[in-house]
């Protein structure tokens, strides 16, 4: 999924915001990280520190689908200056396993590692 | 609601990325815009340039509520720099009215101004 998205890897390089979307009872519902706390576990696997995030675990535990937006005004992107992504995932939140302590070893303050299975990557821009 | 949120002006003098989430039928739904797009009407009121967003705009019709993160790693947060808002937002689309002048005098390209009255605002970095 991401080796087909080269500016992907350029954004990645950049800080800003991410932004993740769940829905659930009290209707959609967002949180937010950094580009730089993004893991790439492999082509198909994201990995976000959690913190918090205690209403996205309900959300995505109850059934909810994932997505991601990430961008970068400093990369290229179709029609000039800045590029973004919208990514669909099914995730999990997992406090043991390999992705687990990767996110550990870097982010000692997580509770757990926000694991995202990528199911689509759209460049919006 | 903004003029307590002094960080939040901050936030949009700096350029990154603006995710606006929406739930419907097929899930959650995150579309994006800058941070320099978004226009502050009034205290209340936010507008952005809308180009497509349809699917965006089909679930607002259908009673979605909507949420914005905005932040910026430039700018001091609680704990150190960076910070980052959620708002929270009942929306619109509109094809004329002040507002809508507003966005296409700055956007010729817009569609729509996809207008946002603000029911909460939440720092949460």
């Amino acid at each position: 999924m991401l080796k087909n998205q080269a500016a992907l890897s350029e954004v990645l390089k950049k800080e800003g915001v991410v932004a993740i979307g769940t829905e659930g009872k009290q209707g959609t519902h967002l949180v937010a990280t950094w580009n730089s706390f993004l893991q790439v576990i492999d082509q198909q696997t994201l990995a976000i520190p959690a913190g918090g995030y205690l209403l996205t675990q309900e959300n995505v535990e109850a059934g909810s689908r994932v997505q991601l937006i990430i961008g970068s005004k400093e990369v290229a992107g179709k029609s000039g200056p800045g590029t973004g992504f919208r990514i669909t995932a099914e995730a999990s939140f997992r406090e043991e396993g390999a992705a687990y302590q990767v996110i550990k070893e870097k982010f000692p303050w997580a509770r757990a590692a926000f694991l995202l299975e990528i199911k689509d990557v759209e460049c919006l821009l």
